[in-house]
């Protein structure tokens, strides 16, 4: 009754065998030097590939509400771009409304994500209008919703952004109660200033975006928010890092004691502040925040990954269209929707750029895009792994197969491709969630979306 | 017609040497090691004793309004008390209310000096309500008025406090002109968090102040001002640095690269925060921002004197009453004044717990107390050294001589004395302001008040 | 005809989980949530017991020559010692003696050890009379014979200690070849000035050792031999590293990009330098270099440990007997041979006063004490883990059996216990060297000596 | 009988101001903003002249033994450059040979130097032999001949270099009598490896030197130095910087409490090892040791300068013809002299390069060339500065003046001049020693040498 994958190679954060391994019902039931099937049991011929746990995206927004749109991507579209690359989990941000409840912004993603999700999913909270006394409402999503991480902003001065004693405020409850919040780290006021000025001064092109968020503001938010989280002692996530200055930042107080974990996104790996030359309204696509950046911040990143000081690699998949979202900025780049899709591309582009050049092992990879995510927001080792006992999420990945990634063959619901060209090694062939075949032969099987709501544990 | 101060040791902040000095007119005429009188010359024998510049107090709030009362000391009480201590120069804060032009503010200040001080004086112009286009009146105030400095708060949210935006905006301008901005750090937004928690929970006594102003909100306040005014490409001055932490951050940030200079003050050298500990509402006469702090701060606050990492020592006067004024927080602590005063005692405390126990040299204490304050705000070499041509503001310090600080012979007009009972070893006799004696053997002279406006250069 | 180790909790240096393991020969043939045996297994229930890969102590010196003796273990009884504590592979030091080929030291080694170990083992080729050509050498240890890591030694002038071009020249050779050089860090020239000052001033006592080897001189030592690695582009390994300064180094350096590991001793982490106190000769038991230090330092060990920055923790046991061993220096501290026994209690007191208080997790436990030696040392992952294909060395971990050290009950053949009267909780109940119990119920099973030779692999 | 300079702008390490000085015998003994000369005085009009105090060079070898012959200079053409060039001090190493007492190499030197030297004079000892028990000689040599500084070499394995329990000895030494020690940094065992194998590879070209002593070499050395100064509780002054890495260590050091005065030399800030490129035999000319460095360096030293973290610049002048002397070396780049002439362009290099330019100030000139080499080495404030009572050591300083350097009008007796086509702006036009003038318009006056041995004063 169970399926034995025979003849491939697993693969873990820590070790790479090559070992016959049978999903019992949702479940790794078994992993052996042979496994003999039961008359019940069906046997994949898996020779060859690697036994990857699946991938853990711990940052998209899907469904996300823009004025009066919403991104391009729903939790349809969004989740099964993710398992056509071999993402079988995503952590999507819930995030509230202006005078909304906490809880009510849960129920709201609720709804948005049942029984249209492909892949298993979990909430963080993303927090924009902080009033005394929602501590308790952060209690209550960490204990009996399995929310366990919280979302602020330091940028998007007037929307997003919340003052530094908000940010303490939430810092000191996460810390109490093992949660973890993720932060957006820019300085929203200088990077308002910049943005009237440019506006004032009638520099209206995208390639304008990126003058307007220097690395210096992201390097000085990510100093602030260490300083802050070590005032509240609290643990720090800090999102979609993309400079020199502040991974460095980022590393001398962890070596002083502060407990930070980085995320990074392939767009800061792979993609450089050259998309932003010349004054063409392509480079909307490419507006995101933070900016792309020059390429030695890109070496350092890929450096930083090398000697363990990134923790995971996410996406910050939200996708807007190219015609009807990102054109409402074309006469003024600062109507530009930010954000770009990627997870479908996640761990091909990785794999690609990171595993086949050497530049990191697979061991590493699988760490950076699994385990390190599955830790930190409390779903290890049912999900980071290749264990006995835990989920049954397995890519099974053809370290041989190739292909050009393009606007043609993505499966998102956006109408561009930001990587459009970019060759890539390494593709998942077939992908398993909770025991249960999703994918095979890199196509989607005909099944409804299966994928469900997870309940997270807190770091403590 | 020349006066000749004769058999003195001169002490500048590069050498000690025994010389005369004639005085000729407003200026030091010549150095020598014997000068011969004329018929008209005046002779003034100074043996054993030390000549040296006047001291210069780059922080002084007089006649500072607070609600309908203003500060225990205006310009005439506060400059007597500065003279009787041999500060012969201050640079006060000229303040800016809100809606007011800073044009306006200046004039304002100019109103309450004029004709009532007995030093010297300049103004730094402080800025709380900042507008678009405001820097043409920096502009305006560097090159035609000599303010050449300017203040800012990142503390004191919902009154002085400015937005990161705002600092950036006028580093960048006061980075062009040559100007300096002086900097109060602290993070406002966790400092008002922490108060208004407090003020709930009913913890009111002045006890409680120091807790809602901990260490790291000073330490984040002056990384993150580092880190703005190097985008901005400009110079800072950080006011009143109290703790260890924030001390590192400059020094690191200066080996960077960075232009940052640091003023503490005597208090936190030689006061701690034991005067906050138990109930007594007597802690309020140490209620000040940043507050006393436990003494490891102290000594690394020393250490860097010792090793030149700070530049100046100022005294942040700012005195109000402890009955009626201090006493309007009798019943929350955030309602005491924050201030305290000072400036009387900065030389005599350097002197007798810097120099006179080995901690610094005779020409450091010449430095941080004239020199290095004359140099960044534009006044030197008119003022801050012993030279030829140089403005005779100078004052003849006996060394051997003691006395016991206290309430009954200080002269400001403040009902408290915060160094009550402390010990000086070292005295002004005679104090000169350009040429002109105002003490005489340690009495001020029956004179009308002589100080005169400071019109100063912009550093470039 | 596998052995079924059923109902235990699998503890890697990645995830703890439930699961049934089964032997099969002398590798792990399969985990699984249940194995059904077959007919010819066996069944071993070991319910409560964590099943840990067995470990590793990557520093052993068993029959070591000093003067006309050896150290008070061979092979036969420091191997006996290992195992009882839980460690199934040493890796100990072959060592060169002037005028050695070190192909003939390796034979040296191999004649020790051949037949009489009860545990796995590899050698270390320690270096000390370094001749021009002797690369040649190097290269066929590590192709021909698995010696894949060299020592050398900075102290010990005129016997042991090479100077800094030697050091330079064998790290470039091990560099090139994926070689790990293994570094004892302390400035002997220093400590031969320090040393014949004491003795000339008759200063002979055991407390003055440590006085003779401060902290400095291994934090001077471990910068210089970084400095030396990143000059050569090889890999680096720090033995026995013992001081706060020497890791402040090392982690500044490691985040410029050297590569850099770090190993400890449990003496550094749970002795102290109070053991020297006074006149008593009994401090030479305590005789080791680099010598046991003050508490600040093991708490800053600690920490390192917790963050990570610490690769390995060994024992360095080098065992000389109290009586007619230690007691050579009863006139004369220099006389005295320096080193303890440890090999046996690795295991017990790491976990006593690390995981048991919850300074450090089961899984960093197990990195520390198995994984990391097996990778940085080449024989990962057949040993250092539970894997399906990998060696079946498995300690069953008793969590709650507790004893008290000392010893009566101690395996290793010294007449004094370092630790004598350390409680210890968790102990190893079982132990498996490749699939062959040979420790049941806490005794050595009474069969021949059956650890073999292990030929390791360079690190690229 | 005084002599009047009229109407130039005095300069000291602190000031810039319009004065008239008097000299009276061998000192300042007025200074004034006009004097009136009697009748016996004479007056020099020196308008548009700056008046800066003699520059003061503490790193010469003057007639130094090189096998069986001597540098090019001796004391009377050494001195003459240097005066030349408005040098009116150096500070030149007598050194020890093997086997002398340190008392006797002081007698040689004195004998050198003697009646020979056109500028005042002092010694360091460099001691290259060190006996048990010379501690007795240090300290008579301190207290009885004013030498209070000590030199010691890191290189030069075979002849000068020591160990480091003998530097750990001297700077012991050094530290208890308030004497300094001065060091040359440079890994000697890895230079002589790297010698050793060039020279078996055949690699016998002057461009092969810079090869074997590379920036890290001087790197490692300096943190060693360093770290046996703090060892020893002593100050330490490091000759000679030249790279980057190593100025980074020295300010991190200090930093952090560490004692260490830093000199560099023209050749380090404005030549660079493009020097060394091709195979000609013309870059023996800049063998030197350290060797000249890739640009970066250079900048990295400006940049150290102008932030105050570089306390002198010295030449290390050491000259040796190209023809006779270099050309030892044609066959074998060891065997080049290393070693270049200096003495009288640093004044003039560096105010065309640094002030000039303004990367520097005036007042920072001063300092780097006169005033804190007088403090470190125990001449101030008798010699580096322009104050009343100062010997009257003046260079009037013409900074429209130019010339372009080279050997056709250099003063010292080599057969090269590496400035060769620089162009310098700024000359010295009349020199004063001690109040007598021996450079009157660019001429030395016909007058035999008149330089004085100085007697030092120790730190403390």
């Amino acid at each position: 009754m169970g399926l034995v994958l025979r003849g491939g190679t697993v693969v873990t954060a820590l070790e790479t065998y090559p070992a016959d391994v049978r999903i019992d019902g949702e479940q790794i039931g078994m992993i052996a030097q042979h496994i003999e099937p039961t008359a019940a049991d069906q046997v994949l011929d898996v020779t060859g590939k690697y036994l990857l746990p699946g991938g853990i995206d711990a940052h998209t927004h899907f469904d996300l509400p823009f004025g009066d749109m919403s991104t391009a991507d729903d939790f349809e579209s969004g989740s099964r771009s993710a398992v056509m690359g071999g993402t079988t989990t995503v952590i999507d941000f819930a995030t509230q409304f202006r005078g909304e409840p906490l809880t009510e912004a849960l129920e709201n993603w609720h709804d948005k994500a049942r029984g249209k999700s492909y892949c298993d999913y979990g909430f963080h909270m993303a927090i924009s209008d902080w009033k005394q006394g929602m501590t308790a409402q952060m209690e209550e999503l960490v204990r009996k919703s399995g929310v366990t991480s919280f979302k602020l902003y330091m940028a998007y001065k007037g929307s997003m952004q919340v003052d530094d004693g908000v940010l303490f405020d939430v810092l000191r409850k996460s810390g109490e109660m093992g949660a973890l919040v993720c932060l957006h780290c820019e300085n929203g006021d200088v990077v308002n200033l910049l943005v009237q000025e440019a506006r004032a001064q009638g520099r209206t092109a995208p390639s304008t975006h990126p003058l307007t968020r220097p690395p210096a503001v992201e390097e000085e938010a990510v100093a602030r928010a260490i300083a802050l989280a070590n005032m509240a002692k609290a643990p720090l996530y800090i999102v979609h890092l993309s400079t020199r200055g502040a991974l460095e930042t980022a590393e001398r107080a962890r070596k002083q004691g502060a407990c930070v974990y980085i995320e990074t996104c392939p767009q800061y790996l792979l993609l450089d502040d050259r998309r932003y030359e010349g004054e063409s309204f392509e480079s909307a696509k490419y507006v995101i925040s933070p900016p792309l950046r020059s390429p030695e911040h890109g070496e350092a990143l890929w450096e930083g990954i090398r000697r363990g000081a990134v923790d995971t690699i996410a996406t910050d998949h939200c996708s807007f269209n190219f015609q009807g979202q990102k054109s409402l900025g074309r006469n003024d780049f600062s109507k530009i929707p930010n954000g770009m899709p990627g997870v479908e591309h996640r761990l091909g582009l990785l794999y690609s750029a990171g595993v086949v050049p050497g530049k990191i092992s697979l061991n590493q990879f699988v760490s950076l895009t699994a385990t390190r995510p599955a830790q930190l927001f409390g779903i290890f080792p049912r999900k980071g792994t290749i264990a006995v006992g835990s989920d049954a999420d397995i890519v099974l990945w053809d370290p041989q197969a190739t292909k050009v990634i393009g606007k043609e063959n993505h499966h998102c619901h956006v109408d561009y491709e930001p990587y459009e060209g970019f060759s890539q090694t390494g593709l998942p062939v077939h992908v398993f969630l909770r025991g249960r075949q999703i994918v095979r032969d890199g196509k989607l099987l005909d099944s409804a979306p299966g994928g469900r709501y997870l309940f997270r544990k807190p770091l403590k």
